[in-house]
């Protein structure tokens, strides 16, 4: 829709008849759109790739948007695989990068620049895992470099306290924790770099899922705490790849 | 009811007839119960003297059982009074111990033996002092020694840590936190003894006036925590107190 | 507890005895803390100087703290304050900045550096407005540049997109909504830079003051969305600050 | 009932016992109830054939309905089948337009006329399709001309305003979206038909299986949206059928 | 939006600058947003003019609103009006069209034409009046003929069923419901029209202020039921409108 | 509506015209129903009078409500008074019978025959008194001996063992409790008469105004429990009358 | 407990030593306690044998309950049986009345005097028939005489009004309905005697399995409705009997 | 982090550097944490061995824990074993000491001293023992002596009752129930010692898993109860050690 008026011009040029410029604009793509709805545009409008999200979508359903897209000349990432989809799209992509503790893929023939800072993914118990795994890998794959902090629960301080040093140096944080979620509230309080908190489903009883996580952290009494939503490593990894690119344009 | 041995005794001898021993069987206690049915027997029953519950009373209804417990030789405890109630009764008693930002009333006229080891009440902000003080007020009334530890708020570790070899000596600890309720789990991962967590309606949005904090303290990922209910200070320092006087006691 | 070894040196040059060594590292703070325990360190340790939130504090609680603030040198940020400490504050300084539309004063003598890039506070309603203020005056007072956007309504998507080549230049975005909470998720969808969601307690009937919007927001379905508490204007402002400010830093 | 009168005259007339009369007027049917009660007459007092609501009854219950229904000459519309009941009713009714996708059966013997007006479904996702084709089919069944918009979610706007030339020739309109569910607000915003909404149980986390989307489509900031059951897809089509049959009768 | 195509003439014809035209389509309307940003097109938008909702507005801000719009040629309505504006506007607008038991004003200076068919509003009992009103005068603003039944509670049945000849000539109606609400489910059974369903905030207990109503009518086992939100009158009110308006266009 | 047969035959002797008979058929009740359409035929069909519920109600209407029962020879009970309700109904009907503790008001002209068995009123804390006095009352009112048991709460079993040989003679239970609601179940291990539990709003914190409360009624251990909603001392009355009036009718 | 005077005199006469004395008041029952706990007092302190709830059950610790209770001279109800069990039962009892559309068995080698008046159980839906059969066959294993009203959803009046003056003789009404739960307050508005309402787990989406239709039903319109838990057909069935066995008793 | 002393004098002796001093005050531990980074301080920080929550975790994950940890000395208890876990664990520790029906496994090579005092589990109904169980283990594993009350349901008080003599012999009691959660508040109200409460997930309907029964527990009306999650029966039996314990230490 940002290039109206070059549309404008084409049209006044007689490049474009005026049923053709409209539906251009209409469109906001100028490609019209495939029969398969893919969104291309959405690289260039939003800075991210189209993401496939697996839940819901049979094995060759992905695969044939994952084509579609690398056919586009983009890099792919597909999210919340089931183990059935993990095992046919290693077969249907040898060169996929497969991560079933993650239950992700990714292909990425188009190199990517690294960022200059890095994303601290903070993690509390042995079961927050495949979400940070999630997280860290979401921001690798749009470009930033990741360092990963485990074991980090706030029941044993010590632990989180002996790599502070290192967890101030990056430039943003995701905060993974189940339980009572209070993870994020501790670490925002030690550093200055913005913190993503994901609650995870981890819990049992009173915890409802994840629900109970989720409150409490969007209850933090720290500040430079924002929430996504229960599991959600992908957007938690998504925001802090966008922040930490942004420490690398130019002001 | 554990004298019935005595009271059929007392029955055999004569001393009692058929229908009054059934009927102080039936009562389970041995004076007859007055029109106003204070439950004179507690202390005996269950180690603590009944307490008024100042909500939904009116002023001169908390004075007229004031006055009967003080009649039956037993020390008073009024909590949750509104600031009427804590006006008129300040008058009526010349001689209470008033409390208006804990919103209660002792009258101890009996003294209490102290115990050795103390109760340790820890709370996070300035707006759970009101709910930390019940709780002190409470377990000092009942006879424990107490120990206040305030302003140590997760986001602020260095407040929390800076007191926590004296923390260390506590027998029973009471943590008193709104919004996310992080600190009975820290607190926990970092001492011995029991931990009661009092969450306080303390927060705003999600905060649901205290049902996000009593969730997550449910949830608590640390050992030795167990909850009483939202803003109940009272029943902390009482459940701190009955601990701590076992300590006391020949084992 | 980042100067640990400093502190250790010092003992070593018998600047410091063990006792006092142990009680520096234990504090976490070199000044040892006043009998109020304001959290002076916390400018240096989270890059943000104590903020005062009013709710629950008298208007004389205040002036104590901020005048503290100011005899640290630190600037004042005062939220949440009711009409009467609006009232009350206003007389006690009167050189500060007061906002009763957002309900906060600020008081800053200390000069700030201001950021290259903008923040954007996109809102929906005019009932949405005492929250995007809230927001706004928060990042400004931190340093960064602010810009406006009201009226944005997603019934009414023309409002939005006449504003949309502005909108793409915000280094960072807060998107201010009530009732279905729309709003963060067709913006993400047409820009770069993350989107703060602030859910606010506007709405009637299902709307359980301000939940469903948070939980609306928490499932957007763009990518980029991470949301604050309801009608925390000032987290979102904080947030979009210390994004905003990461984008002025050396890479 | 509404044809009381007539019973009366029947009654006056010798044609009915004061028995029967009362007995019929009772019933409100003129045909006595079957011994398996199914409501004949509702499609006369309604205008809707009885519908067969497949959960919870076994494939041969609803087959013999089936045929009730076809004995009585209606058509036959079997919704929430699962796969079971679809391949037993398929064998068992070979003439059957069967729809998996949508868990759906149609018998249709009797002619239905075509309305003049359309009914347009716009669906957000690929995981909303099952719904959105319960709602399209069902509105075809009742003798609506179905339009359908698929992949029309608010994270990528052009493709909604792409349709939109064609959507506003619709009668009235079906917005079927998971998630945040700000489809029908959006879409509301944009034109005027009325808009019956259906959350689906698209989503995770904090979703709750489709309440969150149910409880953002009742907050709805646009006028002209209604709300139905989540995941009813039927409940939608019936209603938009409903309006769009009344743009066809004389006014 | 929809006339982007004679924008574009426009622009061909030098009429306007290409600056000029990409404007206006990105604006979407003709004339520039004024500083107040009203939706003057949202008439020939969605059908409806700007309705002024007055809770959260205080009583000189409707007053302005009102006047720019009776300026523009529009007639007024205003919703959700204290008792403080009810009294100001009274005196402000001395024409204008007082309901204190709904809580709204409308100033009609423009004819509207009155539809051939007519809205029915059925209500249960005393308490859900002034919901049950605001629905009446919406959809009589907006053009409908509107005919109310009162005191049809289904704990009465007998006096929603001497009603039911006339309901049954209704185009669209409007049920009225507190507690169990069950009102739209029996309602639907006996009629043809689609039932526009409104729980009210009646009830006390486990009512949740309506909260139960909603969700009861959400389950109605009736076909033809589409719900609003809680005491929302004027959306079922316009919902009903819309529908009835459908019954007097050519087909 | 059960005198079908006896209209049909006064329409055949000619003394109804075919409408007329129809009109009576559909109203179900041979008086006309008059403009404020009281629902006079309410006893006869049901047992019970019309009763007033004062909630939402002003004084004068009430008045006005009372003076037409008693009009028509009925007795008059009028629950959910506010305090100005009391007043003013005081000294509108000199004669009447206030009971501001459980703020109602009977007016009975009419004997009402005694039952020979009696409803038992439990219930457990000073706060409960006034759910358990709306209880006591309306059963009397219907014409149930009643008994009242207080000060009977859980946490003091030996008052309730104290009673319980009288509160075995009732022939039906009302039990009156609020925070964890566990009379009912201790009650129904005990007796043989059916128990209706009243849960009350007395309690805080996660009681959620007496939701807790009814959940836990709701899950009685206990066979013999049925329980109406929070605080509804009448229904509870009502319904241990309507089981206590069965005892006195020959079998 | 109520024997209290005969232990006293079987003491006095030396027919008991004090310590057995005492150890029969304190157990409140003659035989002492089995190894198993059963309760074989139940039926002469409460009115009911002792009902084997089958749920979390093992088939064979059904089965050892069931010889006892046979053992000890009860007839025995299991239910909430698993498939699994309902076919080990069937094997293990060959008398036993097995009915797996209830999942519940009965064994009744002792005849158990009828009641003179009825149980109506009227229920709404195929799929309440579970339900609704085991309130039936509970009441009659009590005691009761029975009759079954078949689908009276309140969608199709007629025919709940159909069976009208049947349903007017019962003594006492069970009312099961699932969806918004109307059943109960149409039924309790047309008879006279008492409705226990039993909300079932059918439904979807917002029905959250039957907690929708329990609220509903919690805030039913009309007297004399009280509610047990959701499925709970047992509970039903129980209070219906304990009512309609009152009506033959003398008074 | 209590020894900080102790190490700046080893750093004084030159017996560490000053970073090694600053990474043991850092980490808080002497030894440095191995790669899979078990907590093997806290038996010393907080009196209890780290215990392996099995949910969540492979058999050979648990089985190296467990390995770790009597490598290192310590005692093992693994709990929330699946069926597959306590199979694999059974060959791979011969030894160990397997309990399927409480889930858990203890294996306990270093002899731990007995408590003097004992701690009382009471249980309600026969599906809470698994929980009821898993307390009672704890307990024991941790050092205390255990007697069990089984059977002690609300609805059968002369069960409770018959054992009292013997339950207020105990130093601390859990109880644990399901459905409406009364026995807590019944016990407390009888005994002096404190009482932890452990809701169970027994129940159906509107006991939402446990839910209700927590709530009610919450809201109990006794003095001396706190709470932990749904079928914590670790948390409980922990609590019941802990403060067993400090029975026995000298005051």
């Amino acid at each position: 829709m940002n290039d109206i008026t070059s549309i404008l011009h084409q049209f006044k040029k007689g490049l474009l008849s005026a049923e053709e410029a409209a539906e251009k604009i209409r469109a906001g793509t100028v490609p019209a759109p495939s029969h398969t709805d893919i969104d291309y545009s959405r690289l260039e409008r939003t800075g991210c790739p189209e993401v496939i999200y697996g839940a819901g979508k049979t094995p060759d359903q992905i695969e044939e948007i994952a084509r579609s897209l690398l056919a586009a000349g983009q890099n792919v990432l597909a999210t919340r695989l089931s183990g059935e989809a993990l095992d046919y799209l290693n077969r249907a992509f040898p060169a996929a990068d497969m991560h079933p503790e993650a239950r992700l893929m990714r292909i990425a023939p188009n190199p990517v620049p690294r960022t200059a800072g890095f994303v601290g993914i903070v993690s509390a118990g042995t079961s927050d895992q495949y979400v940070a795994e999630e997280a860290a890998l979401t921001a690798e794959f749009l470009g930033s470099r990741v360092v990963r902090y485990r074991d980090c629960g706030v029941a044993g301080l010590h632990r989180l306290v002996s790599h502070l040093d290192s967890i101030r140096q990056a430039t943003a944080l995701v905060a993974v924790a189940g339980m009572e979620g209070a993870l994020p509230s501790v670490l925002a309080g030690l550093v200055k770099a913005p913190v993503i908190a994901v609650p995870t489903s981890v819990g049992y009883g009173a915890n409802f899922r994840g629900v109970t996580t989720l409150l409490a952290m969007m209850n933090s009494c720290a500040n430079g705490v924002s929430v996504v939503n229960i599991d959600n490593g992908f957007g938690a990894g998504f925001n802090a790849h966008l922040i930490n690119s942004l420490a690398s344009r130019p002001s």
